[in-house]
Protein backbone atom coordinates (compact mmCIF):
# COMPACT_ATOMS: atom_id res chain seq x y z
CA UNK A 1 0.00 0.00 0.00
CA UNK A 2 1.14 2.99 -1.00
CA UNK A 3 2.33 5.52 1.92
CA UNK A 4 1.02 8.63 2.25
CA UNK A 5 3.75 10.47 4.46
CA UNK A 6 6.33 9.59 1.62
CA UNK A 7 3.65 10.90 -1.67
CA UNK A 8 3.23 13.66 -0.05
CA UNK A 9 7.33 14.59 0.92
CA UNK A 10 7.89 13.26 -2.68
CA UNK A 11 6.05 16.42 -3.98
CA UNK A 12 9.29 18.64 -2.43
CA UNK A 13 11.91 16.08 -2.40
CA UNK A 14 13.34 13.44 -4.57
CA UNK A 15 13.32 11.09 -1.35
CA UNK A 16 16.46 8.30 -1.23
CA UNK A 17 15.72 4.75 -0.90
CA UNK A 18 17.35 5.45 2.73
CA UNK A 19 14.76 7.48 3.37
CA UNK A 20 11.93 6.31 1.86
CA UNK A 21 12.43 3.47 4.09
CA UNK A 22 12.86 5.37 7.20
CA UNK A 23 10.10 6.94 6.67
CA UNK A 24 8.07 3.95 5.93
CA UNK A 25 9.44 1.84 8.94
CA UNK A 26 9.60 4.51 11.60
CA UNK A 27 7.19 7.19 10.95
CA UNK A 28 3.58 5.91 12.46
CA UNK A 29 0.75 6.70 10.68
CA UNK A 30 -2.56 5.80 12.16
CA UNK A 31 -6.67 6.21 11.70
CA UNK A 32 -8.53 7.86 14.17
CA UNK A 33 -12.27 7.68 13.98
CA UNK A 34 -14.46 10.73 13.71
CA UNK A 35 -15.19 12.05 17.50
CA UNK A 36 -11.53 11.06 18.65
CA UNK A 37 -10.45 13.78 21.24
CA UNK A 38 -6.27 13.82 20.44
CA UNK A 39 -5.53 16.44 22.86
CA UNK A 40 -7.94 17.65 26.29
CA UNK A 41 -7.49 20.98 27.78
CA UNK A 42 -5.13 20.20 31.36
CA UNK A 43 -3.27 18.04 29.40
CA UNK A 44 0.61 18.04 28.22
CA UNK A 45 0.90 17.78 24.51
CA UNK A 46 3.50 15.17 23.21
CA UNK A 47 2.61 14.54 19.84
CA UNK A 48 2.61 16.37 17.04
CA UNK A 49 1.10 15.55 14.37
CA UNK A 50 0.42 15.90 10.46
CA UNK A 51 -2.88 15.31 8.58
CA UNK A 52 -2.75 13.40 5.66
CA UNK A 53 -6.75 13.09 5.28
CA UNK A 54 -9.79 14.04 7.57
CA UNK A 55 -10.33 17.48 9.13
CA UNK A 56 -9.27 17.89 13.02
CA UNK A 57 -11.03 20.85 15.35
CA UNK A 58 -9.19 22.69 17.50
CA UNK A 59 -11.72 24.19 20.49
CA UNK A 60 -11.66 25.99 23.79
CA UNK A 61 -14.51 24.91 26.55
CA UNK A 62 -15.47 28.58 27.80
CA UNK A 63 -18.23 27.93 30.44
CA UNK A 64 -19.16 24.51 29.55
CA UNK A 65 -19.62 25.80 25.88
CA UNK A 66 -17.07 24.86 23.27
CA UNK A 67 -15.41 27.32 21.47
CA UNK A 68 -13.86 26.68 17.94
CA UNK A 69 -10.84 28.30 17.09
CA UNK A 70 -8.99 26.60 14.48
CA UNK A 71 -9.16 23.33 11.78
CA UNK A 72 -6.77 21.36 10.28
CA UNK A 73 -7.22 20.00 6.87
CA UNK A 74 -4.87 17.85 4.49
CA UNK A 75 -1.42 18.53 4.16
CA UNK A 76 -1.72 21.15 7.74
CA UNK A 77 0.04 20.39 10.73
CA UNK A 78 -1.66 19.86 13.70
CA UNK A 79 0.51 21.14 16.91
CA UNK A 80 -0.08 22.71 20.25
CA UNK A 81 3.40 24.52 20.42
CA UNK A 82 2.42 26.32 23.72
CA UNK A 83 1.84 23.32 25.58
CA UNK A 84 4.76 21.20 23.97
CA UNK A 85 7.24 23.50 23.59
CA UNK A 86 6.82 25.12 27.23
CA UNK A 87 5.33 21.25 28.62
CA UNK A 88 2.66 23.11 30.06
CA UNK A 89 -0.98 21.98 30.42
CA UNK A 90 -2.91 22.53 27.12
CA UNK A 91 -5.46 25.54 27.43
CA UNK A 92 -7.27 23.71 24.24
CA UNK A 93 -8.88 19.92 23.00
CA UNK A 94 -8.41 18.66 19.53
CA UNK A 95 -10.73 16.33 18.21
CA UNK A 96 -10.93 14.60 14.83
CA UNK A 97 -14.50 16.39 12.77
CA UNK A 98 -13.78 13.30 10.31
CA UNK A 99 -11.87 9.85 10.13
CA UNK A 100 -8.77 10.71 9.79
CA UNK A 101 -5.61 8.79 9.02
CA UNK A 102 -2.80 11.15 10.35
CA UNK A 103 1.28 11.01 11.00
CA UNK A 104 1.60 10.68 14.85
CA UNK A 105 4.96 12.34 15.84
CA UNK A 106 6.46 12.06 18.81
CA UNK A 107 8.16 15.02 20.19
CA UNK A 108 10.85 12.68 22.24
CA UNK A 109 12.15 11.15 19.09
CA UNK A 110 11.38 13.39 16.82
CA UNK A 111 14.37 15.27 16.99
CA UNK A 112 16.69 11.76 16.98
CA UNK A 113 14.74 10.94 13.89
CA UNK A 114 15.33 14.47 11.99
CA UNK A 115 18.83 15.09 12.78
CA UNK A 116 19.72 11.36 11.16
CA UNK A 117 18.17 13.15 7.82
CA UNK A 118 18.89 16.86 7.57
CA UNK A 119 16.81 17.23 4.26
CA UNK A 120 13.57 15.95 6.08
CA UNK A 121 14.98 18.44 9.23
CA UNK A 122 15.22 21.51 6.48
CA UNK A 123 11.92 20.05 5.33
CA UNK A 124 10.05 20.39 8.88
CA UNK A 125 11.88 23.75 9.73
CA UNK A 126 10.58 25.54 6.30
CA UNK A 127 6.86 23.68 7.31
CA UNK A 128 7.26 25.63 10.07
CA UNK A 129 8.02 28.44 9.03
CA UNK A 130 5.09 28.47 6.45
CA UNK A 131 2.61 27.32 8.97
CA UNK A 132 4.06 30.10 11.48
CA UNK A 133 3.26 32.98 8.53
CA UNK A 134 -0.07 31.34 7.69
CA UNK A 135 -0.84 31.91 11.30
CA UNK A 136 0.28 35.54 11.52
CA UNK A 137 -1.60 36.32 8.48
CA UNK A 138 -4.96 34.94 10.29
CA UNK A 139 -4.47 36.62 13.42
CA UNK A 140 -3.83 39.69 11.35
CA UNK A 141 -7.47 38.87 9.73
CA UNK A 142 -9.17 38.63 12.60
CA UNK A 143 -7.93 42.90 13.42
CA UNK A 144 -8.26 44.14 9.81
CA UNK A 145 -11.21 42.18 8.22
CA UNK A 146 -14.64 41.54 8.84
CA UNK A 147 -16.63 38.11 9.46
CA UNK A 148 -17.99 38.73 6.14
CA UNK A 149 -14.77 39.21 4.27
CA UNK A 150 -13.28 35.99 6.28
CA UNK A 151 -16.50 33.85 5.12
CA UNK A 152 -15.91 35.27 1.51
CA UNK A 153 -12.02 33.75 1.99
CA UNK A 154 -13.35 30.46 3.49
CA UNK A 155 -15.35 29.97 0.25
CA UNK A 156 -12.71 30.38 -1.76
CA UNK A 157 -10.04 27.99 0.42
CA UNK A 158 -9.52 24.87 -0.95
CA UNK A 159 -10.19 22.95 2.18
CA UNK A 160 -14.00 23.16 2.01
CA UNK A 161 -14.95 23.52 4.90
CA UNK A 162 -18.44 25.31 4.58
CA UNK A 163 -19.17 21.64 3.14
CA UNK A 164 -17.29 19.91 5.58
CA UNK A 165 -17.94 21.51 9.03
CA UNK A 166 -21.30 22.08 11.08
CA UNK A 167 -22.72 25.93 11.23
CA UNK A 168 -22.09 26.27 14.89
CA UNK A 169 -18.74 25.15 14.58
CA UNK A 170 -17.85 27.77 11.58
CA UNK A 171 -19.36 31.01 13.07
CA UNK A 172 -17.34 30.52 16.00
CA UNK A 173 -14.26 30.12 13.79
CA UNK A 174 -15.49 33.22 12.16
CA UNK A 175 -15.67 34.95 15.65
CA UNK A 176 -19.56 35.48 15.21
CA UNK A 177 -22.59 33.67 16.23
CA UNK A 178 -24.82 30.98 13.84
CA UNK A 179 -27.37 34.14 13.60
CA UNK A 180 -24.69 36.50 12.23
CA UNK A 181 -23.85 34.08 9.90
CA UNK A 182 -27.06 33.07 8.55
CA UNK A 183 -27.30 36.52 7.41
CA UNK A 184 -23.98 36.75 6.03
CA UNK A 185 -24.95 33.73 3.99
CA UNK A 186 -28.28 34.87 3.03
CA UNK A 187 -26.46 38.71 1.96
CA UNK A 188 -24.05 36.98 -0.38
CA UNK A 189 -26.73 34.51 -1.83
CA UNK A 190 -28.55 37.62 -2.92
CA UNK A 191 -25.57 39.56 -4.21
CA UNK B 1 30.27 47.46 26.17
CA UNK B 2 28.27 44.46 27.35
CA UNK B 3 26.51 42.75 24.25
CA UNK B 4 22.73 42.67 25.03
CA UNK B 5 22.57 39.42 22.79
CA UNK B 6 25.22 37.55 24.88
CA UNK B 7 23.79 38.76 27.80
CA UNK B 8 20.06 37.15 26.95
CA UNK B 9 21.32 33.85 25.53
CA UNK B 10 23.55 33.43 28.49
CA UNK B 11 20.31 33.33 30.83
CA UNK B 12 19.45 29.82 28.99
CA UNK B 13 22.59 28.54 28.32
CA UNK B 14 26.23 29.10 29.50
CA UNK B 15 28.03 30.23 26.89
CA UNK B 16 31.44 28.41 25.68
CA UNK B 17 33.83 30.82 24.67
CA UNK B 18 34.23 30.02 20.93
CA UNK B 19 30.06 30.94 21.05
CA UNK B 20 30.92 34.06 22.57
CA UNK B 21 33.13 35.18 20.23
CA UNK B 22 31.08 33.76 17.29
CA UNK B 23 28.18 36.05 18.51
CA UNK B 24 29.74 39.39 19.41
CA UNK B 25 32.12 38.85 15.94
CA UNK B 26 29.17 37.74 13.74
CA UNK B 27 26.26 38.60 14.41
CA UNK B 28 24.93 42.15 13.55
CA UNK B 29 23.38 44.35 16.48
CA UNK B 30 21.78 47.97 15.26
CA UNK B 31 20.25 50.66 16.38
CA UNK B 32 17.45 52.41 14.65
CA UNK B 33 15.58 55.79 15.28
CA UNK B 34 11.94 55.80 16.10
CA UNK B 35 10.40 55.44 13.50
CA UNK B 36 12.25 53.67 11.19
CA UNK B 37 10.78 51.18 8.70
CA UNK B 38 12.16 48.14 8.60
CA UNK B 39 9.97 46.21 6.42
CA UNK B 40 7.06 47.42 3.89
CA UNK B 41 4.54 46.17 2.32
CA UNK B 42 5.65 44.59 -1.32
CA UNK B 43 9.40 44.10 0.05
CA UNK B 44 10.17 40.46 0.16
CA UNK B 45 11.26 39.37 3.69
CA UNK B 46 14.93 38.81 3.85
CA UNK B 47 16.22 39.08 7.52
CA UNK B 48 14.91 38.23 10.51
CA UNK B 49 15.22 40.59 13.92
CA UNK B 50 15.11 40.39 17.72
CA UNK B 51 14.46 42.39 19.98
CA UNK B 52 16.84 43.67 22.65
CA UNK B 53 15.80 46.95 23.77
CA UNK B 54 12.63 49.23 22.12
CA UNK B 55 9.14 48.64 20.39
CA UNK B 56 8.06 47.40 17.04
CA UNK B 57 4.60 47.40 15.38
CA UNK B 58 3.17 45.69 12.68
CA UNK B 59 0.68 46.65 10.87
CA UNK B 60 -1.44 46.36 7.78
CA UNK B 61 -2.16 49.64 5.27
CA UNK B 62 -6.29 49.12 4.62
CA UNK B 63 -7.80 52.02 2.32
CA UNK B 64 -4.84 54.52 3.30
CA UNK B 65 -5.35 53.62 7.10
CA UNK B 66 -2.82 51.94 9.28
CA UNK B 67 -4.46 48.51 11.08
CA UNK B 68 -2.34 47.19 13.65
CA UNK B 69 -1.38 43.87 14.45
CA UNK B 70 0.85 43.66 16.39
CA UNK B 71 3.75 44.59 18.54
CA UNK B 72 6.98 42.93 19.50
CA UNK B 73 8.76 43.78 22.51
CA UNK B 74 11.78 43.55 24.27
CA UNK B 75 12.99 39.60 23.93
CA UNK B 76 10.69 38.96 21.24
CA UNK B 77 11.56 38.16 17.36
CA UNK B 78 10.46 40.39 14.80
CA UNK B 79 9.22 37.81 12.35
CA UNK B 80 7.31 38.15 8.55
CA UNK B 81 7.24 34.50 8.52
CA UNK B 82 4.91 34.44 5.28
CA UNK B 83 7.05 37.27 3.41
CA UNK B 84 10.28 35.37 4.34
CA UNK B 85 9.62 31.69 4.51
CA UNK B 86 8.00 31.95 0.79
CA UNK B 87 9.83 34.75 -0.88
CA UNK B 88 6.84 36.62 -1.24
CA UNK B 89 6.51 40.53 -1.26
CA UNK B 90 5.15 41.38 2.51
CA UNK B 91 1.52 42.26 3.04
CA UNK B 92 2.42 44.23 6.16
CA UNK B 93 4.86 47.13 7.26
CA UNK B 94 7.31 46.55 10.36
CA UNK B 95 7.87 50.04 12.33
CA UNK B 96 10.07 51.28 15.31
CA UNK B 97 7.66 52.76 17.72
CA UNK B 98 10.71 53.90 19.85
CA UNK B 99 14.26 54.03 19.25
CA UNK B 100 15.54 50.33 19.00
CA UNK B 101 18.45 47.94 19.51
CA UNK B 102 18.01 45.02 17.58
CA UNK B 103 19.86 42.13 16.32
CA UNK B 104 19.69 41.82 12.25
CA UNK B 105 19.89 38.68 11.22
CA UNK B 106 20.12 37.91 7.36
CA UNK B 107 17.83 34.72 6.18
CA UNK B 108 20.77 33.68 3.91
CA UNK B 109 23.48 33.26 6.57
CA UNK B 110 21.62 32.49 9.24
CA UNK B 111 21.53 28.43 8.55
CA UNK B 112 25.03 28.17 7.94
CA UNK B 113 25.66 30.14 11.65
CA UNK B 114 23.39 27.99 12.93
CA UNK B 115 24.72 24.70 11.73
CA UNK B 116 28.25 25.89 13.35
CA UNK B 117 26.74 26.10 16.93
CA UNK B 118 24.27 23.54 17.09
CA UNK B 119 23.49 24.35 21.08
CA UNK B 120 22.63 27.30 19.45
CA UNK B 121 20.59 26.50 17.03
CA UNK B 122 18.40 24.41 19.45
CA UNK B 123 18.17 27.31 21.03
CA UNK B 124 16.19 29.29 18.37
CA UNK B 125 14.17 26.49 17.40
CA UNK B 126 12.60 26.42 20.74
CA UNK B 127 12.31 29.93 20.54
CA UNK B 128 10.38 29.47 17.40
CA UNK B 129 8.40 26.99 18.84
CA UNK B 130 7.50 28.93 21.86
CA UNK B 131 6.65 32.12 19.60
CA UNK B 132 4.26 30.00 17.32
CA UNK B 133 2.53 28.78 20.79
CA UNK B 134 2.08 32.28 21.47
CA UNK B 135 0.64 33.04 18.28
CA UNK B 136 -1.90 30.30 18.79
CA UNK B 137 -2.88 30.92 21.93
CA UNK B 138 -3.40 34.72 20.87
CA UNK B 139 -5.07 33.95 17.47
CA UNK B 140 -7.56 31.80 20.00
CA UNK B 141 -8.03 34.67 22.20
CA UNK B 142 -9.23 37.08 19.64
CA UNK B 143 -12.16 34.29 19.02
CA UNK B 144 -12.94 33.13 22.67
CA UNK B 145 -12.16 36.62 24.59
CA UNK B 146 -14.18 40.02 24.24
CA UNK B 147 -11.81 43.20 23.74
CA UNK B 148 -12.02 44.13 27.49
CA UNK B 149 -10.63 40.96 28.46
CA UNK B 150 -7.83 41.14 26.01
CA UNK B 151 -7.42 44.71 27.64
CA UNK B 152 -7.28 43.37 31.03
CA UNK B 153 -4.67 40.94 29.72
CA UNK B 154 -2.37 43.48 28.52
CA UNK B 155 -2.53 45.17 31.61
CA UNK B 156 -0.94 42.13 33.54
CA UNK B 157 2.05 41.74 30.64
CA UNK B 158 4.91 43.09 31.65
CA UNK B 159 6.16 45.08 28.25
CA UNK B 160 3.54 47.85 29.70
CA UNK B 161 2.47 48.43 26.11
CA UNK B 162 -0.58 50.85 27.47
CA UNK B 163 1.65 53.10 28.45
CA UNK B 164 4.05 53.13 25.55
CA UNK B 165 1.79 53.18 22.44
CA UNK B 166 -1.12 55.79 21.00
CA UNK B 167 -4.43 54.76 22.39
CA UNK B 168 -5.57 54.86 18.45
CA UNK B 169 -2.89 51.76 17.80
CA UNK B 170 -3.64 50.01 21.04
CA UNK B 171 -7.25 50.25 20.11
CA UNK B 172 -6.25 48.72 16.18
CA UNK B 173 -4.55 45.79 17.90
CA UNK B 174 -7.38 45.02 20.49
CA UNK B 175 -10.01 44.59 17.60
CA UNK B 176 -11.93 48.10 18.30
CA UNK B 177 -12.14 51.83 17.73
CA UNK B 178 -10.65 54.40 20.02
CA UNK B 179 -13.87 55.30 21.29
CA UNK B 180 -14.75 51.61 22.32
CA UNK B 181 -11.24 51.70 23.92
CA UNK B 182 -11.94 54.89 26.01
CA UNK B 183 -15.82 53.38 27.06
CA UNK B 184 -13.83 50.28 28.16
CA UNK B 185 -11.10 52.61 30.35
CA UNK B 186 -13.82 54.24 32.16
CA UNK B 187 -15.65 50.84 33.07
CA UNK B 188 -12.06 49.59 34.35
CA UNK B 189 -11.69 52.91 36.30
CA UNK B 190 -15.40 52.70 37.91
CA UNK B 191 -14.61 48.84 39.28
Amino acid sequence: MENLLVKYVSKSLSLSVEEINAIEQEIVIRDFRKGTILLREGEVSTRCYFNLKGLVRQYYLVDGEEKTTAFFAEEQAVNSFESASQRIPSKHYLACVEDCTLVVGDLSTETDFLERFPRLEILVRMMVDQDFGKQQEMLASYIITSPEERYLKLLESPYNLIQRVPQYQLAGYLGITPESLSRIRKRILVK
